[in-house]
């Protein structure tokens, strides 16, 4: 990871596949000002060990950032180590091996990790371009009680679809018949072009059991492994009664007191909406290379937002199998299959244009085609 | 935590029970001069997603540190968010809900928490002035396949004893033959008074299966929320191959890119060095001040290192139905029942001398003194 891959020379891979910020997105200036801030102020709250939801403070500012569309209130939040850390110790506190859990197919392939280090069972539910379909969601909640519903509300990991309003209040209307806990990873909230999505789900958490997970890494560093939990106090009771938190206290005093500081001075704000911007023209770039050098059959919804665009090659294709030829070209992706517990989406690619810059992105697209046409000719028999 | 008690009236309370540093103690100011540091070094590798194990730099320079009596290599230590958090990822990884682990009798209390949080069941291993009984545990592991056995060899919490060299070697000897995972709390090791401690366990890693768990916490901060697995790289390689540390990538890059600075520049030596001539001191000043104050029939051992002072009343006294009667006098402690699975040492008293400066800490003890004469009158007949 120290050493990203950079385009310097036609032979270097270009990783379509990573989901990551590009170097270059990285804001080390804003936090060496929030550093330089916070221990001018010679106040050293954020050294002992820290309140087990984080320090007051900073989720009364972090309520302030959130209360976008909805009012968010500072005792619905509590502080994560980032969303895998959320996910971990949800699973820890709400679920037991041999638990069944549903998840969107297709859906984040670490997440599928990290349930599976639990011994958990997942059920696959079906998204269309809408996101998750809320009648299947029903239709299998006929037959089994899962502990809990992973979805990816907006800008969806792989598939860049974004749950709409309607359906989010079908699935909290379901989530509170059946008592059914949601738990929302909405790390690509704040990366929309043009519109804002519908809000948050975790404005639902009166009527429904819903846990909106939420991260600084896509919109500061990933390195900070600084995120949020958005859910009732009750909840958050739960979670904070843990063992983990009562032995550690806050899970990240220190960074969130640094991570406050670019909150308070306003350059958070500042820095997604150039974010924004940045991913806006590198989507518009992939999207528009992609057309050009895709045969007409292979099929993606430019995406609204987030970090991907979705290939959807016809039925037959196995996108993994294609892997070694295109990697032969510099070039790589993450093939479908990955995406899915039961190794479904097999036709489907993932790539991101959150790593690299529009040259390299349109050099990277160059490449997919010409390890395309030479891997499936027919593909490209009467397109373009 | 934001609000530490401090001595200002005496109605304040002195809560000796509490067992974290005092305010005086933190290093707000090698914080900031390693943060300037790092920024200025216009690296900004601790942005992205960082390696499972944690950067290599970092893990080089914190194997160097640790190399104090026996070699420690990089690829034997992994970066993580603290020992409350390394176990619960040992639990998660290395467990499941019903299986059974060995603890001392008696153990961390918070540890108990987590480890109950993943469902487990505990059988305590006797232990006396030299650490946990070796013959006692190879007993126990004929009747049960435990997990995983968890001991704290340093200046144990509570009892603050230390493994004797000998035992840690029949202890290690035992988990190889029984294929027993050791997982070893070693976060009081660097708090010696005068002579170091044997070498940390980890040591052994090459002929059985132990983890040492380390922790910044007790000699820097414990808002970093950073630490580190010294183990096998056999072993590393299952807990890096997680979904949590495949999704989130090493668990605190940012942060271990700081306190690297602080051990590099050297200023994490110094600072021990003075942490250790304090809590001499204060343990000092508790000790002598306990003798004064409490009855003959309370017998204590002088604590060589860590942060505790383990009192043992006769059998009988249940220093719980004290509690109350003792906090009226503005002073609290932590009853032993707290430090097993099932409630045994009710008649002991955990106190800590790592919160309070000397004349606080002497005030604590006086007024403990009045809350024992008065709760307890029988036990000062024919004493002092």
């Amino acid at each position: 990871m120290t050493d990203l891959p950079r385009v310097q020379a036609p032979e270097q891979m270009i990783h379509l596949g990573l989901g990551q910020p590009s170097r270059g997105l990285l804001p080390g200036g804003l936090l060496e000002r929030a550093s330089a801030e916070l221990f001018a102020r010679q106040d050293e709250s954020f050294l002992p060990y820290g309140p087990a939801r984080g320090n007051p403070g900073v989720r009364e500012r972090l309520a302030g950032f959130l209360s976008d569309q909805v009012t968010v209130a500072p005792d619905q939040l509590m502080i994560t180590n980032g969303n895998s850390q959320a996910l971990d110790m949800i699973c820890t506190l709400f679920t037991r091996p041999g638990d069944t859990i549903l998840v969107e197919a297709p859906t984040y392939f670490l997440a599928l990790r990290i349930f599976s280090d639990h011994g958990l069972t997942m059920i696959p539910v079906p998204t269309d371009e809408n996101g998750l379909v809320p009648g299947a969601l029903e239709e299998i909640l006929k037959t089994c009680s899962p502990a809990f519903l992973y979805t990816i509300p907006f800008y969806h990991n792989p598939s860049a679809v974004t749950l709409s309003a309607e359906r989010q209040e079908a699935v909290a209307r379901i989530s509170g018949t059946h008592g059914l806990p949601v738990v929302s990873d909405e790390v690509y909230r704040f990366l929309y072009f043009d519109q804002p999505p519908p809000p948050s789900l975790g404005r639902f958490h009166s009527q429904c059991p819903v846990l909106s997970l939420g991260s600084f890494s896509k919109i500061l560093a990933p390195g900070l492994r600084l995120g949020w939990i958005h859910t009732s106090p009750e909840t958050l009771k739960k979670i904070t009664g843990s063992g983990l938190l009562r032995s550690g206290g806050g899970v990240n005093p220190f960074t969130s007191a640094i991570v406050d500081r670019v909150v308070r001075n306003g350059s958070l704000a500042a820095h997604i909406a150039e974010l924004r911007d940045v991913y806006r023209r590198r989507a518009a770039v992939l999207c528009g290379e992609l057309r050009e050098a895709l045969p007409r059959s292979v099929s993606f919804t430019p995406p609204r937002g987030g970090y991907f665009v979705w290939l959807r090659f016809p039925e037959g294709v196995d996108c993994k199998a294609l892997r070694k030829t295109v990697q032969k070209h510099g070039v790589d992706f993450y093939p479908g299959s990955y995406f899915s517990p039961d190794r479904g989406f097999a036709s489907y690619m993932r790539l991101s244009f959150a790593m690299y810059d529009e040259a390299e992105l349109a050099e990277g697209v160059t490449r997919l085609g010409r390890a395309l046409k030479q891997a499936l000719p027919g593909l490209y028999k009467g397109s373009r």
